[in-house]
Protein backbone atom coordinates (compact mmCIF):
# COMPACT_ATOMS: atom_id res chain seq x y z
CA UNK A 1 0.00 0.00 0.00
CA UNK A 2 1.39 3.23 -1.07
CA UNK A 3 0.00 6.55 1.21
CA UNK A 4 -0.33 9.80 -0.28
CA UNK A 5 1.08 11.15 3.16
CA UNK A 6 4.45 12.74 2.00
CA UNK A 7 6.14 12.41 5.79
CA UNK A 8 6.90 8.65 6.22
CA UNK A 9 9.58 8.34 8.92
CA UNK A 10 10.83 5.14 9.64
CA UNK A 11 11.98 4.66 13.39
CA UNK A 12 11.73 2.36 16.39
CA UNK A 13 8.93 2.43 19.58
CA UNK A 14 10.85 3.67 22.60
CA UNK A 15 7.92 3.83 24.59
CA UNK A 16 3.60 2.73 24.42
CA UNK A 17 1.55 4.84 27.05
CA UNK A 18 -2.18 3.61 27.30
CA UNK A 19 -5.04 5.48 28.62
CA UNK A 20 -8.88 5.00 28.04
CA UNK A 21 -9.29 6.57 24.51
CA UNK A 22 -6.11 7.40 23.74
CA UNK A 23 -2.60 6.22 23.71
CA UNK A 24 1.04 7.84 23.22
CA UNK A 25 3.51 6.42 21.28
CA UNK A 26 7.01 7.52 21.65
CA UNK A 27 9.52 6.57 18.60
CA UNK A 28 12.89 6.68 18.01
CA UNK A 29 14.01 8.32 14.41
CA UNK A 30 17.82 8.52 13.82
CA UNK A 31 17.82 9.65 17.20
CA UNK A 32 15.03 12.26 17.35
CA UNK A 33 11.74 11.44 19.29
CA UNK A 34 8.70 11.54 17.38
CA UNK A 35 5.34 11.84 19.86
CA UNK A 36 1.94 10.52 18.68
CA UNK A 37 -1.24 10.23 20.09
CA UNK A 38 -3.46 7.72 18.71
CA UNK A 39 -6.42 6.05 19.77
CA UNK A 40 -6.17 3.03 22.25
CA UNK A 41 -7.80 0.91 19.42
CA UNK A 42 -5.24 1.20 16.90
CA UNK A 43 -2.64 0.47 19.92
CA UNK A 44 -4.60 -2.72 20.57
CA UNK A 45 -5.45 -3.57 16.49
CA UNK A 46 -1.46 -3.06 15.72
CA UNK A 47 -0.27 -4.13 18.66
CA UNK A 48 2.33 -2.03 19.12
CA UNK A 49 4.91 -2.38 21.73
CA UNK A 50 8.37 -0.98 22.54
CA UNK A 51 11.54 -2.46 20.78
CA UNK A 52 9.49 -2.21 17.60
CA UNK A 53 9.88 -0.96 14.12
CA UNK A 54 7.63 1.17 12.39
CA UNK A 55 6.99 4.05 10.64
CA UNK A 56 5.38 7.41 11.85
CA UNK A 57 3.31 9.26 9.02
CA UNK A 58 2.57 12.48 8.53
CA UNK A 59 0.36 14.39 6.06
CA UNK A 60 2.47 17.64 4.59
CA UNK A 61 -0.92 20.11 5.49
CA UNK A 62 -0.44 19.23 8.94
CA UNK A 63 3.40 20.28 9.07
CA UNK A 64 4.16 24.00 10.32
CA UNK A 65 7.58 25.73 9.97
CA UNK A 66 9.25 27.75 12.45
CA UNK A 67 11.76 30.46 12.18
CA UNK A 68 14.46 32.04 15.11
CA UNK B 1 8.27 31.54 22.71
CA UNK B 2 7.55 27.89 24.21
CA UNK B 3 5.21 25.48 22.05
CA UNK B 4 2.83 23.27 23.34
CA UNK B 5 3.35 20.74 20.16
CA UNK B 6 5.48 17.66 20.84
CA UNK B 7 7.25 17.21 17.63
CA UNK B 8 10.16 20.02 16.68
CA UNK B 9 12.13 18.83 14.12
CA UNK B 10 15.37 21.21 13.36
CA UNK B 11 16.44 21.48 10.00
CA UNK B 12 17.41 23.71 6.42
CA UNK B 13 14.56 24.27 3.87
CA UNK B 14 15.82 22.64 0.68
CA UNK B 15 12.95 23.91 -1.69
CA UNK B 16 9.98 26.73 -1.41
CA UNK B 17 6.98 26.36 -3.93
CA UNK B 18 4.80 28.49 -3.99
CA UNK B 19 1.11 28.91 -5.01
CA UNK B 20 -2.03 31.17 -5.34
CA UNK B 21 -2.87 30.36 -2.09
CA UNK B 22 -0.47 27.75 -0.57
CA UNK B 23 3.17 26.93 -0.52
CA UNK B 24 4.96 23.63 -0.50
CA UNK B 25 8.15 23.83 1.71
CA UNK B 26 10.94 20.94 1.89
CA UNK B 27 13.18 21.20 5.13
CA UNK B 28 15.97 18.59 5.18
CA UNK B 29 15.84 16.87 8.74
CA UNK B 30 19.26 15.47 9.47
CA UNK B 31 19.04 13.64 5.88
CA UNK B 32 15.47 13.05 5.82
CA UNK B 33 12.99 15.02 4.11
CA UNK B 34 10.30 16.45 5.61
CA UNK B 35 7.89 18.64 3.32
CA UNK B 36 5.19 21.45 4.74
CA UNK B 37 1.76 22.57 2.89
CA UNK B 38 1.32 25.91 4.69
CA UNK B 39 -0.05 29.22 2.94
CA UNK B 40 1.54 31.48 0.68
CA UNK B 41 0.96 33.98 2.93
CA UNK B 42 2.90 32.61 5.53
CA UNK B 43 6.14 31.76 3.66
CA UNK B 44 5.97 35.66 2.48
CA UNK B 45 5.61 36.51 6.04
CA UNK B 46 8.44 35.02 7.22
CA UNK B 47 10.37 35.48 4.33
CA UNK B 48 11.31 31.56 3.96
CA UNK B 49 14.03 30.63 1.32
CA UNK B 50 16.18 28.17 0.79
CA UNK B 51 19.21 27.46 3.04
CA UNK B 52 17.87 29.28 6.08
CA UNK B 53 17.57 26.95 9.54
CA UNK B 54 13.94 26.45 10.42
CA UNK B 55 12.05 23.94 12.78
CA UNK B 56 9.33 21.65 11.13
CA UNK B 57 6.52 21.36 14.24
CA UNK B 58 3.86 19.04 13.77
CA UNK B 59 0.91 18.23 16.91
CA UNK B 60 1.19 14.66 18.36
CA UNK B 61 -2.54 14.23 17.59
CA UNK B 62 -1.64 14.61 13.85
CA UNK B 63 1.33 11.92 13.54
CA UNK B 64 0.22 8.29 13.27
CA UNK B 65 1.84 4.60 13.14
CA UNK B 66 2.02 1.82 10.94
CA UNK B 67 3.52 -1.11 10.88
CA UNK B 68 4.85 -3.61 8.22
CA UNK C 1 1.67 -2.14 5.86
CA UNK C 2 -0.90 -1.60 8.78
CA UNK C 3 -1.61 2.03 9.67
CA UNK C 4 -3.32 3.72 12.85
CA UNK C 5 -5.67 5.34 11.30
CA UNK C 6 -8.76 4.01 11.99
CA UNK C 7 -10.84 4.90 9.21
CA UNK C 8 -9.95 3.25 5.83
CA UNK C 9 -12.49 3.22 3.14
CA UNK C 10 -12.17 1.45 -0.17
CA UNK C 11 -13.56 3.15 -3.14
CA UNK C 12 -13.00 4.50 -6.88
CA UNK C 13 -11.53 8.01 -8.29
CA UNK C 14 -14.56 9.66 -9.71
CA UNK C 15 -12.09 12.62 -10.48
CA UNK C 16 -8.59 14.26 -9.76
CA UNK C 17 -7.74 18.15 -10.30
CA UNK C 18 -4.57 19.51 -10.55
CA UNK C 19 -3.38 22.89 -9.17
CA UNK C 20 0.43 24.27 -8.24
CA UNK C 21 0.47 22.71 -4.92
CA UNK C 22 -2.40 21.22 -4.12
CA UNK C 23 -4.59 18.45 -5.61
CA UNK C 24 -8.25 17.87 -5.38
CA UNK C 25 -9.25 14.16 -5.58
CA UNK C 26 -12.80 12.86 -5.39
CA UNK C 27 -13.29 9.52 -4.84
CA UNK C 28 -16.42 7.16 -4.78
CA UNK C 29 -17.15 5.31 -2.00
CA UNK C 30 -20.27 3.19 -2.23
CA UNK C 31 -22.35 5.99 -4.08
CA UNK C 32 -21.34 8.59 -1.37
CA UNK C 33 -18.73 11.26 -2.45
CA UNK C 34 -15.46 12.09 -0.58
CA UNK C 35 -13.24 14.81 -1.12
CA UNK C 36 -9.57 14.68 -0.23
CA UNK C 37 -7.04 17.42 -0.45
CA UNK C 38 -3.70 15.96 -0.72
CA UNK C 39 -0.46 17.89 -2.57
CA UNK C 40 -0.17 17.87 -6.53
CA UNK C 41 3.36 15.75 -5.28
CA UNK C 42 1.01 12.96 -3.97
CA UNK C 43 -1.23 12.82 -6.92
CA UNK C 44 1.83 12.53 -9.49
CA UNK C 45 4.34 10.11 -7.09
CA UNK C 46 0.95 7.96 -6.77
CA UNK C 47 -0.26 8.23 -10.09
CA UNK C 48 -3.14 8.65 -9.58
CA UNK C 49 -6.20 8.74 -12.28
CA UNK C 50 -9.75 8.72 -12.99
CA UNK C 51 -11.28 4.83 -12.07
CA UNK C 52 -8.46 3.52 -9.84
CA UNK C 53 -9.26 1.85 -6.80
CA UNK C 54 -7.69 3.48 -3.92
CA UNK C 55 -8.95 4.20 -0.11
CA UNK C 56 -9.49 7.00 1.60
CA UNK C 57 -8.02 6.96 4.73
CA UNK C 58 -9.14 9.50 7.64
CA UNK C 59 -7.31 9.79 11.58
CA UNK C 60 -10.35 9.51 14.12
CA UNK C 61 -9.05 12.76 15.83
CA UNK C 62 -9.87 14.68 12.34
CA UNK C 63 -13.44 13.41 12.45
CA UNK C 64 -16.23 15.55 14.35
CA UNK C 65 -20.23 14.37 14.74
CA UNK C 66 -22.89 17.08 13.90
CA UNK C 67 -26.71 16.38 15.21
CA UNK C 68 -29.82 17.84 14.41
CA UNK D 1 -26.10 26.24 9.26
CA UNK D 2 -23.96 24.70 6.33
CA UNK D 3 -20.74 24.44 6.73
CA UNK D 4 -17.18 24.25 4.54
CA UNK D 5 -16.22 20.57 5.17
CA UNK D 6 -16.48 18.93 2.38
CA UNK D 7 -17.08 15.48 3.68
CA UNK D 8 -20.49 15.12 5.37
CA UNK D 9 -21.70 11.43 5.85
CA UNK D 10 -25.09 10.88 7.80
CA UNK D 11 -25.02 7.86 10.10
CA UNK D 12 -26.44 6.00 12.99
CA UNK D 13 -24.27 5.82 16.17
CA UNK D 14 -23.02 2.31 16.88
CA UNK D 15 -21.07 3.17 20.33
CA UNK D 16 -19.91 6.04 22.68
CA UNK D 17 -16.89 5.03 25.39
CA UNK D 18 -16.31 8.49 27.20
CA UNK D 19 -12.49 8.81 28.86
CA UNK D 20 -11.69 11.54 31.23
CA UNK D 21 -10.98 14.27 28.43
CA UNK D 22 -11.66 12.40 24.87
CA UNK D 23 -14.22 10.03 23.76
CA UNK D 24 -14.85 7.75 20.58
CA UNK D 25 -17.60 8.18 18.73
CA UNK D 26 -18.83 4.96 16.38
CA UNK D 27 -20.98 6.05 14.10
CA UNK D 28 -22.51 3.55 11.08
CA UNK D 29 -22.53 4.56 7.87
CA UNK D 30 -24.07 2.44 4.83
CA UNK D 31 -22.86 -0.69 6.81
CA UNK D 32 -19.33 1.06 7.06
CA UNK D 33 -17.76 1.96 10.21
CA UNK D 34 -16.60 5.56 11.41
CA UNK D 35 -14.55 6.18 14.32
CA UNK D 36 -14.26 9.80 15.72
CA UNK D 37 -12.07 10.87 18.53
CA UNK D 38 -13.72 13.88 20.23
CA UNK D 39 -13.76 15.58 23.79
CA UNK D 40 -15.66 14.43 26.49
CA UNK D 41 -17.16 17.94 26.62
CA UNK D 42 -18.73 17.51 23.41
CA UNK D 43 -20.54 14.20 24.18
CA UNK D 44 -22.17 15.67 26.98
CA UNK D 45 -23.10 18.78 25.21
CA UNK D 46 -24.57 17.50 22.18
CA UNK D 47 -26.00 14.28 24.13
CA UNK D 48 -24.48 11.94 22.18
CA UNK D 49 -25.89 8.31 22.47
CA UNK D 50 -26.29 4.80 20.79
CA UNK D 51 -28.85 4.64 17.91
CA UNK D 52 -28.74 8.59 17.34
CA UNK D 53 -28.76 9.70 13.86
CA UNK D 54 -25.81 12.14 13.52
CA UNK D 55 -23.61 13.07 10.68
CA UNK D 56 -19.88 12.28 10.74
CA UNK D 57 -17.76 15.45 8.92
CA UNK D 58 -14.14 15.25 7.81
CA UNK D 59 -12.75 18.59 6.38
CA UNK D 60 -10.87 17.59 2.90
CA UNK D 61 -7.51 18.68 3.95
CA UNK D 62 -7.81 15.70 6.70
CA UNK D 63 -8.21 12.98 3.82
CA UNK D 64 -5.47 10.86 2.77
CA UNK D 65 -5.16 8.70 -0.29
CA UNK D 66 -3.73 5.19 -0.57
CA UNK D 67 -3.14 3.08 -3.33
CA UNK D 68 -2.42 -0.95 -3.65
CA UNK E 1 -27.32 21.70 13.10
CA UNK E 2 -24.92 20.98 16.49
CA UNK E 3 -21.99 20.27 15.75
CA UNK E 4 -19.02 18.59 18.15
CA UNK E 5 -16.26 20.95 17.24
CA UNK E 6 -15.58 23.20 20.44
CA UNK E 7 -14.29 26.51 19.17
CA UNK E 8 -17.01 27.98 17.04
CA UNK E 9 -15.84 31.79 16.55
CA UNK E 10 -18.57 34.46 14.80
CA UNK E 11 -17.45 37.04 12.85
CA UNK E 12 -17.67 39.35 9.41
CA UNK E 13 -15.66 38.00 6.11
CA UNK E 14 -12.77 40.25 5.48
CA UNK E 15 -11.62 38.97 2.61
CA UNK E 16 -11.79 36.07 0.31
CA UNK E 17 -8.77 34.86 -2.25
CA UNK E 18 -9.27 32.21 -4.32
CA UNK E 19 -6.51 29.77 -6.25
CA UNK E 20 -7.59 26.67 -8.43
CA UNK E 21 -8.13 24.01 -5.43
CA UNK E 22 -7.57 25.93 -2.39
CA UNK E 23 -9.03 29.45 -1.06
CA UNK E 24 -8.22 31.56 1.99
CA UNK E 25 -10.97 33.48 3.79
CA UNK E 26 -10.05 35.88 6.27
CA UNK E 27 -12.58 36.79 9.03
CA UNK E 28 -12.60 38.97 11.52
CA UNK E 29 -13.81 38.45 15.13
CA UNK E 30 -14.36 40.91 17.29
CA UNK E 31 -11.65 42.79 15.59
CA UNK E 32 -9.11 39.90 15.64
CA UNK E 33 -8.23 38.17 12.01
CA UNK E 34 -8.45 34.37 11.67
CA UNK E 35 -7.58 32.79 8.07
CA UNK E 36 -8.84 29.74 6.58
CA UNK E 37 -7.55 27.85 4.07
CA UNK E 38 -10.49 25.56 2.67
CA UNK E 39 -11.18 24.22 -0.84
CA UNK E 40 -12.46 26.74 -3.72
CA UNK E 41 -15.30 24.10 -4.20
CA UNK E 42 -16.56 25.14 -0.63
CA UNK E 43 -16.11 28.63 -1.33
CA UNK E 44 -18.22 28.55 -4.09
CA UNK E 45 -20.61 25.90 -2.76
CA UNK E 46 -21.29 28.73 0.55
CA UNK E 47 -21.12 31.27 -1.86
CA UNK E 48 -18.78 33.26 0.75
CA UNK E 49 -18.41 36.77 -0.22
CA UNK E 50 -16.84 39.61 1.41
CA UNK E 51 -18.82 40.98 4.39
CA UNK E 52 -20.79 38.01 5.32
CA UNK E 53 -21.92 36.95 8.84
CA UNK E 54 -20.06 33.46 9.02
CA UNK E 55 -18.58 31.24 11.74
CA UNK E 56 -14.91 30.28 11.94
CA UNK E 57 -14.83 26.77 13.42
CA UNK E 58 -11.86 24.89 14.70
CA UNK E 59 -11.70 20.87 16.43
CA UNK E 60 -10.36 20.96 19.55
CA UNK E 61 -7.67 19.11 18.77
CA UNK E 62 -6.35 21.82 16.34
CA UNK E 63 -5.77 23.68 18.78
CA UNK E 64 -2.18 24.35 20.45
CA UNK E 65 -0.84 26.26 23.24
CA UNK E 66 2.21 28.97 23.77
CA UNK E 67 3.40 30.54 26.61
CA UNK E 68 6.47 33.31 26.41
CA UNK F 1 10.13 32.24 17.12
CA UNK F 2 8.10 33.25 14.09
CA UNK F 3 5.69 30.73 13.19
CA UNK F 4 4.09 29.93 9.90
CA UNK F 5 0.33 28.91 11.96
CA UNK F 6 -1.64 32.07 10.66
CA UNK F 7 -4.32 31.93 13.73
CA UNK F 8 -2.26 33.14 16.83
CA UNK F 9 -4.77 34.25 19.65
CA UNK F 10 -3.91 35.56 22.97
CA UNK F 11 -5.58 35.05 26.28
CA UNK F 12 -5.90 33.82 29.70
CA UNK F 13 -6.03 30.01 30.64
CA UNK F 14 -9.42 29.69 32.44
CA UNK F 15 -8.87 25.93 33.18
CA UNK F 16 -6.71 22.97 32.89
CA UNK F 17 -8.14 19.69 32.96
CA UNK F 18 -5.79 16.55 32.63
CA UNK F 19 -6.32 13.14 31.87
CA UNK F 20 -3.99 10.14 31.33
CA UNK F 21 -3.00 10.83 28.07
CA UNK F 22 -4.34 14.08 27.07
CA UNK F 23 -5.50 17.25 28.53
CA UNK F 24 -8.02 20.02 28.03
CA UNK F 25 -7.12 23.85 28.28
CA UNK F 26 -10.03 26.44 27.71
CA UNK F 27 -8.50 30.07 26.90
CA UNK F 28 -10.45 32.88 27.79
CA UNK F 29 -9.09 35.45 24.58
CA UNK F 30 -11.30 38.73 24.75
CA UNK F 31 -14.14 37.47 26.53
CA UNK F 32 -14.70 34.33 24.05
CA UNK F 33 -13.22 30.36 25.17
CA UNK F 34 -11.03 28.92 22.74
CA UNK F 35 -10.80 25.15 24.26
CA UNK F 36 -7.57 23.26 23.41
CA UNK F 37 -6.90 19.74 23.47
CA UNK F 38 -3.56 18.58 23.61
CA UNK F 39 -1.32 15.80 25.50
CA UNK F 40 -0.95 15.68 29.08
CA UNK F 41 3.14 15.74 28.37
CA UNK F 42 2.88 19.30 26.60
CA UNK F 43 1.19 20.43 29.54
CA UNK F 44 3.54 19.22 32.39
CA UNK F 45 6.30 20.72 30.07
CA UNK F 46 4.86 24.21 29.80
CA UNK F 47 3.89 23.79 33.44
CA UNK F 48 0.64 25.51 32.10
CA UNK F 49 -1.81 26.35 35.06
CA UNK F 50 -5.21 28.84 35.38
CA UNK F 51 -4.37 32.50 34.98
CA UNK F 52 -1.35 32.33 32.91
CA UNK F 53 -1.02 34.35 29.82
CA UNK F 54 -0.77 31.84 26.74
CA UNK F 55 -1.22 32.31 23.11
CA UNK F 56 -3.87 29.77 21.59
CA UNK F 57 -2.53 28.69 17.71
CA UNK F 58 -4.28 27.12 15.06
CA UNK F 59 -3.09 26.36 11.29
CA UNK F 60 -5.49 28.05 8.30
CA UNK F 61 -5.60 24.32 7.18
CA UNK F 62 -7.53 23.23 10.17
CA UNK F 63 -10.32 26.24 10.32
CA UNK F 64 -13.60 25.54 8.59
CA UNK F 65 -16.30 28.09 7.76
CA UNK F 66 -20.12 27.78 8.57
CA UNK F 67 -23.15 30.24 6.88
CA UNK F 68 -26.71 30.01 8.41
Amino acid sequence: MELSARNQLTGTIRSVKVGNIMAEVVVDVGGQEIVAAITRGSVEQLGLTEGQRVVAIIKATDVMIAKD
